[in-house]
């Protein structure tokens, strides 16, 4: 552990690597979704939205999505004042708010997606599709919540 | 390709994935360099800095890093102003300062890589020594330069 420490270089650190490899993507997403009126946590935000049927609180898309619960309600707040998604009170917890793709959010997603699958494969296109589901089964596994 | 972003959940997104992975990365790598008076940015700069014996310029430490280049002014600033790095005319363009860790920055970042390997193999716990080689040899490939 620590003779690796010692004499590996930054440019083979795993960690290194995933914030590069992760910044190339963000960048890349960013410009496809220009045009759609989003940026990469937004389409995020509207992505879980609409994939849940009765929407997703607050408190969920903020351990989804890696963020402190501020940066989640200042995205929904975005997304809310474009018309893409609405809070609604939960049925089964009126304390709660769920957030909910609108359907205007829904067609505005579809599109996204497009684009975003457009610059995801362009930043990943030097790996074959087995190197794509090997490296998505990696992260997974690297993202999964312990225990 | 359009198939595939129709029907594909957020949490098997490779994109999405790298973010989360990332971010955890960057979270526990922040956390466990807190006590060395650096966060990950910085410390990529000392490191870069000490890695070459003539220094970095500041030009390609924004190549490397993926950063603006007034990112990376103001983190050589903070370096510097902490007595980790100095800026030294090169011998072979005057025009052009390079960036050179001096030896209290090269004990420190001893110690940083230390923390930081600590914090990046508690982040990919989860995987063996093999799958941390592969995930690297993954990730070197989609951060290559292209051509």
């Amino acid at each position: 552990m620590m003779e690796v420490a010692m004499h590996q270089h930054l440019s083979t650190d795993v960690g290194f690597l995933l914030s590069r490899a992760s910044g190339l993507v963000v960048r890349a997403t960013n410009a496809a979704l220009a045009e759609h009126g989003l940026r990469v946590r937004q389409y995020s935000v509207l992505t879980l939205a609409g994939e849940a049927e009765r929407g997703v609180s607050q408190r969920e898309l903020a351990t989804l999505l890696g963020l402190d619960p501020s940066q989640v309600v200042l995205l929904v707040d975005e997304l809310a004042a474009a018309g893409l998604v609405e809070r609604r009170p939960s049925a089964t917890d009126r304390r709660t708010n769920l957030v909910v793709a609108t359907g205007r959010g829904r067609d505005v997603q579809e599109r996204a997606a497009l684009a975003a699958a457009d610059a995801l494969a362009g930043t990943l296109s030097r790996l074959d599709p087995a190197q794509c589901d090997l490296l998505r089964t990696l992260l997974a596994e690297v993202v999964a919540p312990a225990g």
